[in-house]
């Protein structure tokens, strides 16, 4: 392993740690000096990565982010509505499903929904969220569209995350977020 | 004016200019002396009815929960399944209307998050979520006619909040969430 991959592991291993904290105790709750402790080093070296709490909350937030632009350059690769409008809702269900423990801290912890909020409204937010209505609704959507889209993406985000299917396995859940999606969005039934 | 009525007016415009003052400057950010100025009173006359900030942003967003159970035991009246929803979905959207100020502070403020999640968070709002999932989609739902239910009304909820529609009249905000609504509910176009 070189220096540089080792670096990487560590920060990784200090984001699941800190994201496993996060969702014990929340954010307020967690010290550096416990995702220290978690992790078994110094708290000088987790400063080495992040020098606040909010950084390693903006930092465990961020690669959602990253990942969403992704789905929403991916789909502009397909060349009808229909296949960009599935592509990007099977990414962003199986994103949710990725991140369902990222999801419950923002439906329940202040601390996350602060970050979250920050986040999805800073420019790199605002102009993700031009983007996926772009491919989802057209570049001039009607309010009618516009709203339809919002409504069931930011739905299907809070239904990921909510208290009430906590119990419910991966596998079930992924598929009941996507074939309500699909047909919310009016597209047809997978076979 | 009787002193009862009185002090109703005085604890109604008490919170209207803390919603007002929350909006422009975030929860956090408003203390209760510039509450007591911009009413004109004195920190005291704002004591005398809470006794915190938090008490007072709750306040703020508690005749939203009693609204909503208000709505849904209207319902219970309705006889059919579709009559139930279509008074739901109608009156959910009108709360949202005249709560559109609330709304769009959960939507970007952290300290309204807090008070709104601890709101619905407790047992009160997990039995309102549990009877509106009961009216809307039956006594025993599947997770498909749960999630379907979930899904589009927390989606018309983040909506009608959203700063991308701030600039959209009431009239026009409210009849597109309803028709919206109504389509991904599978209810019949409105005449």
């Amino acid at each position: 392993m070189t220096a540089s991959t080792a670096a990487t592991d560590t920060r990784t291993r200090l984001l699941d740690t800190a994201l496993k904290l996060f969702s014990e105790h929340g954010v307020e709750a967690t010290s550096l000096q416990m995702i220290a402790d978690e992790l078994g080093v110094t708290k000088a070296a987790v400063y080495y990565y992040f020098k606040t709490k909010d950084e390693i909350a903006e930092a465990v937030a961020a690669p959602t982010l990253l990942e969403l632009e992704q789905i929403i350059e991916g789909a502009r690769t397909k060349r009808t509505r229909g296949a960009q409008i599935d592509h990007v809702l099977h990414g962003f269900v199986e994103l949710i499903m990725r991140q369902r423990l990222l999801l419950g801290l923002y439906n329940s912890d202040p601390g996350m929904q602060r970050v979250v909020t920050r986040t999805f409204q800073a420019p790199r937010g605002e102009d993700l969220r031009t983007r996926m209505r772009a491919v989802l609704a057209g570049d001039n959507p009607g309010l009618d569209e516009a709203i339809t889209v919002h409504v069931v993406f930011t739905g299907i985000a809070m239904a990921g995350g909510a208290p009430e299917y906590a119990g419910v396995d991966d596998e079930t859940l992924r598929r009941n977020l996507l074939e309500v999606g699909r047909r919310l969005l009016g597209r047809p039934k997978r076979r």
